[in-house]
């Protein structure tokens, strides 16, 4: 999860994207239409990696309006779940994500961004590279009860620098 | 989304997981105690990647007990959203997740699993190695109108040989 931003305000002269209805097995999982499936919240799942490393940056959620932006500009656009708004992610912390490439699963219910980060070059709100800078041990991982180990040695920035006092989006 | 299967008969002597309750944003988003937030279906959302390509193979759903096999076995399990059963990945097919690392975010509702597929090291029930087999070009890549271009050429295997007639995941 990320700390949520402006509404991008990308000029909307772009070509329109169409979300085809949902007619049959054949059609979304080996078809050519986008017919992706929004959830009972209207939203989509979306994987965030770095173009470069494969690195995984985040994991958001899009609505329509987010999805569409991102096709149109190929700047990434999540919505918000904390703040209930569209977020042009970086359009605060300059951290602007360039899509290389979307991707879209077999049912059409979830999509994967390759980006390239401006700026530091994170996607953590927590100042962190990725978000998922912690390991669980796994199987012959495990030992002496640790749980969490992280992976990154230090924030490649200071959040209350790049975010001041906004809320953190964090929810328990 | 992937066809699921049989329960893992793996047996339960290993080390138990304990799942902390979420107390602070920092113990959650600084600490080493494993709080995962399920949501209301009682799911964490999971992103599995090729350990040595980094290519997102699928996106998948766990719960408690899914997580706490795939913690103590290191092989991938999952929660079938489709078929409401736990998923031991690749009882049916062969095509098993070997996990090398195991990731959460920083407000724990996502988790990363580095993975080694066994056989034809596919991961998608409709026969592509990734479930991401489709593009959706954006800004500057779009073109006459199209909206998915398929990235894989051909299938690693027969979905009909390895599934039989069991029914096809996808939900419209």
């Amino acid at each position: 999860m990320q700390n949520p931003s402006e509404v991008s305000n990308v000029a909307d002269n772009a070509e329109p994207v169409t979300f085809h209805s949902r007619v049959s097995i054949e059609q979304v999982e080996e078809g050519r239409e986008l017919a992706p499936k929004f959830d009972r919240d209207n939203l989509i799942v979306s994987i965030t990696t770095d173009a470069e490393s494969g690195e995984v940056l985040m994991l958001g959620y899009m609505n329509e309006e987010a999805l569409t932006k991102t096709i149109q500009t190929g700047e990434a656009h999540y919505w918000s779940r904390s703040r209930q708004v569209l977020w042009h992610k970086g359009a605060t912390s300059g951290l602007v994500q360039v899509v290389e490439e979307l991707r879209i699963d077999d049912d059409q219910d979830a999509v994967w961004l390759r980006v390239r980060v401006g700026g530091t070059g994170a996607s953590c709100h927590v100042g962190y590279r990725s978000c998922f800078y912690r390991q669980v041990p796994i199987g012959a991982q495990r030992k002496d009860g640790e749980m969490l180990r992280f992976t990154e040695a230090s924030k490649t920035f200071d959040p209350v620098q790049v975010y001041g006092d906004e809320p953190n989006p964090t929810i328990l």
